[in-house]
């Protein structure tokens, strides 16, 4: 029995308190400065407001006031932070962490440096301060967290640069019902995690695109999806190489993205969009969600911007991502460029 | 205008005739000894009785016994026979092809030699009299033919050894929803298409794995599909090497898979499995269709334990179409070999 420490209390890092108690830890649950109403009713009676279950019954919640106490005995600490909450978790939490004590992060992005070299989260946050004395690890793979947290089936990967941490850590967490693939291959995984939001939304484009021809609700083609499907695993597997991953890796992206489709918000925004909207149109029937997707899709072609003009990465080989990017970051509306996918080789 | 012959009036056969006439061809399709209703119908008023549509008026149909007169003048033959159809279009059909006319088929299937070597059918099919005449191609991708029947945009593949011929191939059939790819990576396209009902079943069977637990027509989980998913890309991208294939190609196979797993029979047969049927007790509720991945499966399963035997191949790398094999041939119920698909690289 280890004390695992969760540092964010939304609804992955949340769920990842199920695997971790039913392995007989002891899970301490920490809310950031934004989980203040959920860490609250958890203290009361233990049912997360928005993941809408009850967490297992030996789990205890902090406050982020409470940190402190909460990393006292530390043997594994969980970054349940967001990316957009990174920043905040590598300047506040890292260096209050034990020497030593390795991290596992459920944070994905990638981080554009300014020549375009793209940086994964976990390597990312060894710049912080304290932050060359922790083995960072990550989790990938498809996962929605309702399902984890009802024990349902699930096949994620554990990446590090560090086999014999990521085996204790796949020994402190695998259940009969939470699965483990091992990978030190940091960026072919985290380029997958990254941009599975993202591709989500090209392939969700589709439905939209349906409904406006044939009514709302209208029954799905599969074509269309499957088109943008293809196309979608045929970029992240390009990136996957501009990001220095092996694309070996591109089996987590297919399944990331498998899984991501029928996630939630990601495929609402889609919907919207591929209906014609705007995207300030689309954000305002959406009130209020953050979108991932829009920050690392902005990085991500940015970067490919970047290595073009350095002979080494061409922007016509992200034709789909390019389109992404046109709606997301230029507001026009959707306009699948169909014929730019066409290849003969 | 061309002289497009099709032969073989199944759904994805006469779907083609679609594409092909909006392109101005003059379209003949050709039924095979098992389409007499199918012609008899569309010789009437050009109702397909199983694609549930009209077909283009410009159309013309013929039935077996008329196939020398729809082949007079040909400058294009679609093979639209399923992979049981592939011995009597190479025994009867292959020869009254005029000479040098190229053929496109839309067969899936790989065909095993003694030795392990798996062959795709459009090179099983030079090994017919008249064989070595014709420049043979193949359509692979993503695509339900009544998707294609309805014009919605559809992005395929097809390969073939001459490029040349392939861009013909090409300019003749693509149209504003039909979209085309060319690859003369024959190995690579053909392993994703025949492989795509196989593994979509196993995908499929978390579906009906649900239902058990929790009552049929519950929501759908996707963890355990992403999971089954994940594994069948691993898996299939493992096969295309094996077979020869750029394993660049993995990206038709995503696709493939993708709309495969809405796309029918495969879909009820893996249900069924996965609430705990045996392959017998579900056959019989799907009453009479035709399996092409019960072949399949056989041929490809046999294929590795023999290339096993020579040190080429490994079993164990392929424990989800293993356990498909299992749940086919040797009539075992569902049980998930999981923990077989964990690895630490």
């Amino acid at each position: 029995m280890s004390v695992i420490t969760i540092v964010g209390a939304g609804m992955m890092g949340s769920a990842m308190s199920v695997p971790a108690a039913d392995n007989g830890h002891e899970v301490r649950l920490v809310g950031t400065p934004l989980d203040g109403e959920i860490i609250k009713r958890l203290k009361e009676d233990g049912y997360h407001i928005t993941l809408k279950r009850n967490l297992p019954k030996s789990v205890t919640y902090y406050s982020v006031d409470e940190l402190d106490r909460a990393l006292d005995g530390v043997e594994l600490v969980i970054g349940g932070v967001s990316s957009f909450g990174v920043e905040w978790f590598g300047s506040e939490v890292l260096q209050k962490i034990p020497r030593g004590v390795p991290v596992l992060s459920i944070t994905k992005g990638l981080y554009a440096e300014e020549d375009g070299t793209l940086v994964a989260f976990p390597d990312y946050l060894t710049r912080f301060e304290g932050g060359r004395e922790h083995s960072f690890n990550a989790v990938g793979g498809p996962c929605i967290s309702f399902e984890i947290a009802d024990r349902i089936h699930t096949f994620v990967a554990f990446c590090g640069h560090d086999m014999n941490v990521l085996k204790t850590l796949k020994e402190m967490l695998s259940t009969e019902y939470y699965h483990i693939n091992l990978t030190t291959d940091v960026m072919g995984l985290e380029t997958a995690v990254a941009m599975k939001n993202a591709y989500a939304l090209g392939v969700s484009l589709a439905i939209g695109m349906g409904e406006k021809e044939r009514g709302e609700g209208c029954a799905e083609k599969y074509n269309p999806q499957a088109a943008l499907f293809a196309q979608s695993v045929r970029e992240m597997k390009r990136l996957l190489k501009l990001a220095g991953g092996n694309s070996d890796e591109i089996l987590y992206g297919a399944g990331d993205l498998y899984v991501t489709i029928y996630g939630g918000r990601t495929r609402r925004l889609g919907i919207l969009l591929g209906r014609g909207l705007t995207f300030p149109a689309a954000k305002e029937q959406l009130s209020g969600v953050t979108l991932e997707s829009v920050a690392v899709t902005k990085a991500v072609i940015g970067a490919v911007m970047e290595q073009e003009k350095r002979g080494k990465a061409k922007l016509s080989d992200y034709p789909l991502l390019s389109h992404i990017y046109d709606m997301l970051i230029e507001k026009t509306t959707v306009n699948i460029p169909w014929k730019d996918f066409e290849e003969e080789k």
